[in-house]
């Protein structure tokens, strides 16, 4: 995923519909709330397992794709408004969470502790 | 950035750590309302124009980075799990926003009335 | 549950302290989705039958306990701020879901297609 | 409001549908999310101070009322599943919050630093 391009794209989308000054840090924070629960409400009411099926589910999938994609462009759009590069950001946590839970120790772990 | 290969070293990461079970769709999805939430507590009480200043201020800066990432690493997760091209799907819904949003008719709307 | 006698209360703790800037609408919201997450984030990666059992878990029904009382708080608060009787909204909604799902129909229908 | 009344009715419409499977703590917060962020949408694009006019905004002061009864709902039935009282727990979180912050030094601090 070319995200520098993405980002360009995105900010002349903003700019030639004057949405600049509505996309702040914040508001772009909470357009990622609203989407994050517009996803989740794809999944309310199935129990985890049956949520593995919305692979096979092309209806269902379509509406998981759309969702999913304005997450990622608000998300695209927050990392450049913040100036942050959203690769390095990724390697860097993967990196941490790899020290914070060692596999040995989290195989037996009791999940209802985990967090 | 490198979507495919983030995603197969996420997998790699939770089949060492036995986390597949977790990762349901429905689990992923439910993981970013809370990672959403988390980022926007960052900005809760500020207006709209500070939230911009803290792309100057190393210690949110800093925070706001990581939890973008866990956001950005659980949408990876999740569009795996759903076998959905991320960067396909961002270029589509780009695509449908500006059939959606043409520039001349959306400056002149009344933002409360946008959707 | 004396909803006017505690959002008497809430109005005057925010005027103690200045807080009624920060109180919109808006803002209030953005809190709900933020605690929301924190109450959702107790039970991420159980699933839904083990969450049923955090009633008789003291340490998780008590930090389960706080984010239902932020919810509660936020909500008497936003319900103050735009002037709605929150009692008669719920009894106005029940009745409402009541017509809308008819039991005999939602029986028999499919939850994937629920909404 | 009478939460034990509105509990028991929400209980027996639960029951009335074969709904008390869906209705998991898991799952009730889950939906508290979801919920939420339908909230917030109507106030996405709005500056703090425009979001309080929604108060003298029918259609829009509708809408909101909506998903602050479905909020409400979903807590009621919640705190019931956990066996918790809401009322108490409102009250022990308004004393917990006026000793953490006690209004003379919340006055002067810096909100960027309020969590």
């Amino acid at each position: 995923m070319d995200t520098q391009r993405l980002q360009k794209r995105l900010q002349s989308f903003a700019d030639a519909r004057d949405w600049e000054q509505y996309h702040s840090p914040k508001n772009l924070a909470s357009a990622l709330c609203v989407e994050a629960g517009e996803l989740l409400e794809l999944f309310l009411w199935m129990v985890g397992e049956e949520s593995r099926l919305v692979a096979g589910d092309p209806d269902l999938k379509g509406r998981a794709r759309e969702e999913i994609a304005d997450i990622q462009i608000y998300l695209l759009r927050l990392a450049d408004k913040l100036d942050i590069d959203l690769e390095a950001a990724v390697e860097d946590k993967i990196e941490r969470n790899a020290e914070k839970y060692p596999p040995e120790e989290v195989r037996d772990r009791d999940p209802w502790k985990e967090d």
